[in-house]
């Protein structure tokens, strides 16, 4: 018994410091996770709303019809499960349309000719003239080699064939080497007087579907048309190319950019019991491309995200803090939406104690990368180790997501949620990223691990240390 | 410098001590991950020799052709990838065969009559009579509620509708809970007389895709038959059940069981550089259930123990010990293989060091169980942590796997190769495990994982401490 009472002596004590944490005031972290992940994954409710969503809106390209559908579809079902404070914030965005046409055909050498390669148009780019852009193909692996090509591809179609690194087990890092070329290549390569650029797709599989995604010109470098061929259309050109064939394609795309339009992003709250102006963001982005019905990216981080505050709500643990649900438009081709939210909370970012966005795919739960302080990162590491029901999490260094990210540069602690990230690029930007991509159990433990981490930082006592803005991290 | 010099001092005296790790010997251990991995993933060499597993011999029950096919076609792919001492190693194997009649049909309520549900008799029942078993259904969750329905249950078919529970994380776990019923039902339900049990299919999923798996008859009760239905099949006749209707079925079942057969273990191996009669065993299993490709359940097995000899050999990585890739036959329904190894190679148990099986799937690396002594898990531990290239990876206590049970329970320490469990009972023993549901990256990365692990189990100084024979562990 004497050690008992001193235990509880000490209790005491910590409890009138007011130093206790929060396992002695409401209930312990580990039992906030078990009846998180109990909830989640009885009901796979995130799975059934992520059905409903890729039903509702498969395309949500930021400025269309479907982006309006999807705008509609997350106000109503915030209402429905009683968030609070639910509202459209507005925010300008691109307007970018593909168009009915997109081709690529090869014309020469002869015995080839008429084979049409699977094409996406790379988001932003212009048209071809209606007749297209018909020139002989020259295929470089990056930019060193156009460097070294230099003027031997004027008005050429410069192909970028650079695959994904199969053996980065991290795929993100493997995206991030050859996805500057989708980004870059048309500007780079009009830089020698290319008419068009073509660019491998950016993914993990060999195959025949397409993976579109943003480019971005270089200002006072001529626009030039640019389009994603399919991994085994990028193998078939790069074979003729290696046997020594001069290989001519044509090109036609009738995408264009139209003005910026209103668009918004749509915001929920479930409202803290001690501190509602104290603001933890959940955030993933509600627009994806054209194609597919952007199940992955980034349909499965808006199902989580409205979990978080669901899930939390039915099993009656409101936090301290109030939690805030922000799917966020525009991320795929302008990021109009978190810069929009930025200015309009810029007021407010003092208040705004956490971000947390999830836009790695709805795979299952690796932990969670962190963009804070070295204090920020160690408490929630902490917070982290208490998930060990969910499994072995860990927390890594890296970029919260491209939303948040100017939350970030004012000094708000930013974390990522990271799952998984072996079948990611198989989808991402396809007509394969569909709902049967996504696997229930997967998602719907991702929801949970989101879940527990926005309760843990927004139920704590002190809000996570910041950083100075703009601090190095 | 001074501190260098230290450390170099130091060094030296661990050196003469002979307690150096390897890592100051041959290759450190980061490297040699990072060269397997590299190779794994560049290859996807695994992928590739489990979709020619999956095409040459898609069912592989014991005592079937299938069976003879995979043995074939195992020991070809050894020899062709220049294994030594490749053998075919006899055992005795259960034969079990499904016959042509697999029927449960609803007889009554009128309205539901002649509705077909979806089943698969399970692995080692016995036949219906020619015309069927009609009668009654009655259901119960489990054992206790059947023993309360007691003689009730009389001249009836017993529907067993335990699901697995959705919120364990661990879904092994889950199965674990539910499965018993797939294996002592039968005989549990004869002992108060029923005349066939019917058994809610074992998997995360709701769909008309039934999971069969073995049963086991207990002596003195008389067998009767038994089939697995689909869980909407289950549901169909629960939800019936519950609106209060009598609900009567008919089962046909043509299975039979044969005379145990002589089949073969398939091993081959690669030579340790200076202690060859050292054995490391890294094992899988080479039968599958009928239905199916057995892709996961264990093909990926199968294949990623190949590729662990392979990887070896083509990186000219020949360890300190022998490595034996062990394909066992008969684990599905009989667990001859295993025994038969044990027996075979009893004499020569104390030289074997490690056994690591591979029978959960092929899907992304979590980690290992292991069942050893503390200061083995201690030492594999240290191992894992050498993988973090992989990703983080757990030891967790835990069985090694079915068919290198006994060789644990001669003191060897064992380990379980553990992946992602989220996916697997999707397909577990069913049409649905098929090689589309393998994934080449997360396959290939598992087989890293072995190899790695068995690498340096193998290329250490010493052996890994033993256990007692049957110690408790």
């Amino acid at each position: 018994m004497r050690t008992r009472r001193a235990v509880l002596t000490t209790l005491t004590a910590l409890a009138c410091l007011g130093t206790l944490p929060a396992a002695q005031q409401g209930p312990a972290p580990e039992e906030v996770v078990d009846r998180i992940v109990d909830e989640c994954l009885r009901t796979y409710r995130t799975y059934f709303r992520l059905k409903s969503l890729c039903r509702a809106a498969p395309h949500r390209l930021s400025g269309s019809e479907g982006a309006d559908r999807a705008i509609e579809w997350a106000r109503e079902h915030m209402l429905e499960d009683g968030f609070q404070n639910v509202r459209l914030e507005p925010c300008t965005v691109t307007h970018w349309v593909r168009g009915g046409v997109e081709e690529l055909v090869i014309t020469a050498p002869e015995e080839m000719a008429g084979i049409e390669l699977p094409i996406l148009a790379l988001g932003g780019s212009v048209a071809t003239p209606p007749g297209g852009v018909e020139a002989d193909l020259v295929m470089v692996r990056g930019f060193v080699e156009l460097a070294e090509l230099g003027d031997a591809v004027r008005d050429k179609v410069v192909l970028f064939n650079r695959p994904m690194d199969d053996r980065k087990v991290n795929t993100f890092e493997a995206y991030g080497e050859a996805v500057k070329h989708r980004v870059r290549g048309a500007s780079e390569a009009a830089r020698f007087g290319a008419r068009a650029a073509i660019v491998r797709s950016v993914t993990t599989r060999r195959d025949d579907s397409p993976h579109t995604g943003a480019l971005r010109y270089t200002q006072g470098i001529e626009a030039i048309p640019s389009a994603a061929v399919s991994t085994n259309g990028a193998d078939l050109l790069a074979g003729m190319l290696r046997d020594g064939k001069q290989v001519r394609v044509r090109l036609k795309l009738s995408c264009r950019m139209l003005p910026p339009v209103e668009s918004f992003n749509v915001v929920g709250e479930l409202v803290g019991r001690e501190k509602p102006e104290e603001i933890v963001v959940v955030g993933a982005h509600l627009d994806s491309w054209d194609v597919g019905e952007g199940a992955h990216d980034d349909g499965a981080g808006c199902v989580q995200v409205i979990e978080t505050l669901r899930v939390l709500m039915d099993l009656g643990l409101r936090p301290r803090r109030t939690i805030r649900c922000v799917l966020f438009m525009n991320e795929e081709n302008g990021l109009g939406g978190g810069r929009g939210y930025f200015q309009t909370h810029r007021a407010e970012m003092e208040n705004h104690v956490f971000a947390i966005e999830s836009d790695r795919g709805g795979f299952t739960p690796r932990g969670f990368t962190v963009a804070a302080t070295e204090a920020a990162r160690l408490e929630i590491e902490a917070m982290v180790a208490a998930m060990g029901r969910i499994g072995q999490l860990i927390v890594v260094p890296g970029g919260g997501g491209a939303d948040i990210g100017p939350m970030g540069e004012a000094g708000v602690p930013l974390a990522g949620y990271l799952p998984d990230a072996q079948r990611y690029f198989d989808f991402h930007h396809s007509e394969r990223d569909v709902l049967r991509a996504v696997h229930p159990r997967e998602l719907s433990l991702g929801s949970a691990a989101i879940a527990a981490l926005a309760w843990m930082v927004a139920e704590r006592e002190e809000p996570l240390p910041r950083a100075q803005p703009s601090d190095s991290r």
